[in-house]
């Protein structure tokens, strides 16, 4: 492999947003793989426009749009009827999404609600000892006021909520929980992390003649980009949930299946996602999840962490008490690829677009995930799952 | 709510693919929403085209196409210098998928291999007792080679890996593994699998004389859309490696970071993974995975399950030891998205379109994992992450 | 510190299990202590007769044992009215388990059955590279029956079920499931475990031209001692359940409490186990297992991953199905503590001393799980639980 | 069975603490099983003696106890060689928790910590509403400092340290977080619990208007008795570590084994842990737990929540940086089991009996459990295990 690596050619215009080098790149890849990226390359993206999207730009792929629901929402900050765009390349899930809209629309609407929000950055200092870390924690416990203090200095969106310090041998882990205004603010976080760690560090040297050996901005607590139970337990991005009482009428009406049969099937299914060691309760939350975070220029990386969930259903005499809740929603309606043109206008579709509208999006979402997971659900206590997707999913 | 409840206006052109009908839709959305969907519904993807694709079809969003690379490999299934399409909104994420790539490839490049390969579905049979249902479990351990026979008859791409059945109360869960060729599969594995059950619970009652309550098609102990120790433990779709060792030489040129401090580093990262009750160990490989899924036509909403993985990093005397494993990397290379125009092209730029090519995609998309997760991982040991970010990840 | 370390004074006796070396070893503790350890010195065991049991012996510390029960049970091994001893220091917990014993007997007893057996160690092989895993991997599946062949040679008792082979960047785990006999194995499993991969190695030098770095006898993949998802997927020791239907209304003359509300109470039970990230569905089964683990010479470090376990109940019509899993019960009715005389007693008692006796010993702790956890459930959701231990676990 | 289960004999002398009702008992077992307990039954504790303890007392169980140690300490509250009475029937346990305190002795001590305390109770609150469980969290979050001061007027031991609330549905679980003083605390924490739930309850009808349905004194989101990573992540009993840095020299001297080679084999079984989704990273730490809290008269059955641990190993240039954490230690040296003749002398060789000794218990236990952990995992690196325990786990 020696000569080989010899050879390596590397990817032309590093650095250079421009359309020249985005049309040297298009020739570089045709030459390297011998298979032209026309269809690609046929964008109405502009190459200068992308800074800040994407590096080495060649043009883009097209994900099919289609629209879910009407439904309705009775909810904090969504109200109404509401139309979604969903961008899915997988045959059925509108279908079913706008089949659940319609039982939820028939009982009377979804409750939504935002239950809190916080994104995390777990920067690590490296302590001399075990001891050293325990005096660290201690001082981070009696200068957050401080530390908070110098977060509205440092930010005009971020908001210093909480720090976790845990000590794990000689180091302290300082899990610091923030509020991100309309940005889904990972970015955010790690800036605003960065200053306090720096400062921290001096704080602790001045005050207390520790000597921290290294910090990283992170060191591993944090739940960007990864599922963990922390993340789970203690929220990460918007924490939502979206709530409804169907009468067994309306169920057995839309649905044409007896409420009991679907609670018993329900049931077993709370009881098989904990034997398989899963987190939360639900059948295909993601579907919903990738879909409008496609739609609407979310980081499609964060379908990983955001797609846990929990579907609650308690039997009422008359009905099922139906709410889901989806504790780490990584979203914005500001930055990343929001102010793309057609994600942009998918936002605004939903009247997303912009400032303020971060918890509208959270409980949009929350209401179509209820929707589709009671339809896919219902669909395999009643047997017509398998054809559905016969029908919808093949060509 | 009783009066809008009544106004409901359902989507129009239910189950029409008509350009015609997408039109309908184009129209009832600007008039639900008073926003026109002109830019998402200005796309070269045809209406009629898009069954089995999706429904209630208005349009497509585009991601911006960038290239990384190219990366050295030395797997199994894909050899040579390797340039790939990453679709994301991510600014810094090529960047550093390229770095890590430049370091991986002056180490001599990554050696890839597919290690298992399965797809489960997991019907459940609602037994009378406790008593039943382990008679039922033993009845599918002896009947295994009959029930296997069954798949070969009933489907031509489907293989019956195993049965593992699982008793939980009255209830028999049978997790049927299947290897699905081509296709990500779970389609494939629904329909084969009610046809497995509908013969099981016929053989069951004729030949124990059991009775079968209820079965449904999924009793919840799958892995489909869902992250669960299950799937991380027994894998699902392809299980797959990436490994490469980096000389401290090449490390510290590449890289311009002690390999120690990096070690340390990933070291106690390792122990913060756990700390947070995460599931295996890596820092974003979900960026490159969602990248090379949105790109090629996957099933996006599978970049939640698939996005697992653990990072080993062993100190060698002159060099670190670095293998990435996907356990659970759900992906097909036929049926699904990779048929549309821009998706099939970017298989095509990976030689990754069509029959065959499953395992070759697996490899390319383990190598870019390890590329860009080792990339990040040092470029937070570095303090260059914060940095980095603020270059490239903001407008 | 550097003085006193000099001064460091062995216990006397090493290696010597004679009643001489016992008086040193009490008089040597008196010393360093100031404090004489006559209570516990004052023992009928006898200091020769400790071989096995224990190093270093001095005495012995007294467990009270109350009795629980009657318990009605219509198990596969376990049949009639059974009362059994509880060594414990906890106030109120005999009680209880009474109290439920009544409750499943008056609904008839509770049917209990063995579902499966394993005891697995996990030996790990170091190999040059991931490529060489992969193929001691496939090695070990084709040559299973070979190696089963071993252990018939081997070994009494041993009877080797499966190995699943994980590889791990260039480490492969075999992990080795047995059954163990009477026994409950930890120790059998490791001396064939132990034996097995020195001959695996062989085999596979010599026939793949492998070469193994190093291997372990244990690689951590193995459940002892320790609790794990794979164990609690796959089972440890003894899978064994517990089913009982409760009639409404012996529920509300037994507990005086209404079932829906019980029901109730329980279902959003199950929900907050799944919220703080726990393994499975109980209340404290964890009480009566080390109850009776102590009474019965178990080994009492068991108790950690023996005491997880599912508790499933379904609303039906006119009652209550109920069912406890319990899927890692390590125990054994010979070998270590069984034989020691108070714990042999124990064992007699319940009809559990000596071979074949095993699954009648699980049968028997998985009903007084179930009885147990019914009724602190049932306290809790009574409101009589806070008084319960007021009244009985204080002096 | 309906003739069987009308002659169900209850245990005679219910609530009764005499010794004559004893002697009803030891006849009544007899006669039900035909054995006579009477070894257990010859015990000097005295009947009168047990309430609070247990009910329905018949007798005794003997556990051998040994000595283990010295290990020299130089902890926060644990100081000098110190030898532990290990309560165990598992032979080879006592001998490796010497062989370890050697180690660590010779390394110049184990240095020892609590780094928090809290024990949580976490009553449930059934609103009729999503948006009421979220008024009620907010609410609790308001008024923290009010029921803080409650809890200093209703209590002489528990402090209220922190409320998390955490809405699910329309419920609301109030993780109350406590100090409990000297003792282990459950029963505490249920009394105190339950007093400010009803006071709860009344604020927020009073004050909100809100109607709560139904109150549990414990929801489930409570880690007594069980497993979770909500305990693990948080803490629950006692968090507390134990470290020593072994120079390379001083190991090879007493373990005989190279330090890169247990390195190593450390560092595999970090990933083993992982890969079978334990909870930590530990080989054995239950053992020594189990042994300590038998002997000392701690609750047997916490055991299972309390064997859980991180131990933390970093290769410096010249020896081995190790620390354990036990993030959740379920000890007292007051109340429970602690006054027991035998266990009471136990605490009293450690110097840990009665008021203001619980972190010096905690600070034992970690230290052995480390001294123990080290042995038992170099012997699996040293292929001494197999042969340690075939000498001394067998009769």
């Amino acid at each position: 492999m020696e000569t080989e690596q010899k050879q390596v050619l590397a990817i032309p215009g590093k650095n250079d947003y421009s359309e020249a080098s985005r049309q040297d790149r298009l020739a570089y890849i045709q030459k390297q793989n011998a298979v032209a990226a026309s269809r690609i390359g046929n964008t109405s993206l502009e190459a200068e426009s992308m800074r800040g999207y994407i590096e080495n730009f060649i043009g883009a792929v097209q994900i099919p749009v289609g629209l879910a629901g009407p439904l309705l929402f009775d909810g904090e900050n969504a109200q109404g009827l509401i139309t979604a765009p969903f961008a899915t390349t997988e045959g059925a899930l509108v279908a079913s999404a706008c089949r659940g809209s319609r039982l939820l629309t028939a009982a009377g609407g979804v409750a939504t609600q935002v239950i809190s929000e916080n994104v995390h950055r777990a920067p690590s200092f490296n302590c001399e000892s075990l001891q050293d870390a325990v005096r660290l924690k201690n001082f981070i416990e009696q200068h957050t006021p401080t530390i908070q203090a110098m977060v509205r200095q440092a930010s005009k969106y971020a908001v210093l909520l909480e720090i976790v310090p845990v000590v794990h041998g000689r180091t302290l882990h300082a899990i610091m929980h923030f509020e991100t205004g309309d940005a889904a603010g990972q970015n955010m976080v790690t800036v605003v992390a960065d200053h306090l760690s720096r400062e921290l560090i001096k704080l602790a040297e001045a005050q207390l003649g520790l000597i921290i050996r290294s910090f990283q901005i992170e060191g591993g607590m944090n739940g960007d980009k990864k599922v963990n139970f922390y993340s789970f337990i203690k929220g990460r991005g918007v924490r939502v949930a979206a709530e409804c009482t169907i009468p067994d009428s309306v169920f057995l009406e839309q649905f044409r299946l007896d409420p009991n049969a679907f609670y018993e099937h329900y049931q077993r299914g709370v009881a098989a996602s904990s034997l398989v060691g899963g987190m939360g309760v639900n059948v295909n939350i993601a579907n919903a999840i990738a879909a409008l975070f496609v739609a609407t220029g979310q980081d499609v990386a964060s379908v990983h962490e955001s797609s846990i969930g929990y579907l609650q259903i308690e039997r009422e005499s008359d009905g099922l008490y139906c709410c889901l809740t989806l504790p780490s929603l990584l979203i914005g309606t500001v930055g990343g690829g929001t102010s793309l043109p057609t994600q942009n206008e998918a936002l605004n579709l939903l009247d997303c677009a912009g400032a303020g509208k971060k918890a509208r999006l959270a409980e949009i979402i929350a209401g179509f995930c209820l929707a589709l997971d009671l339809s896919t659900w219902s669909a395999i206590a009643a047997h017509t799952f398998t054809d559905a997707h016969k029908r919808l999913g093949r060509r």
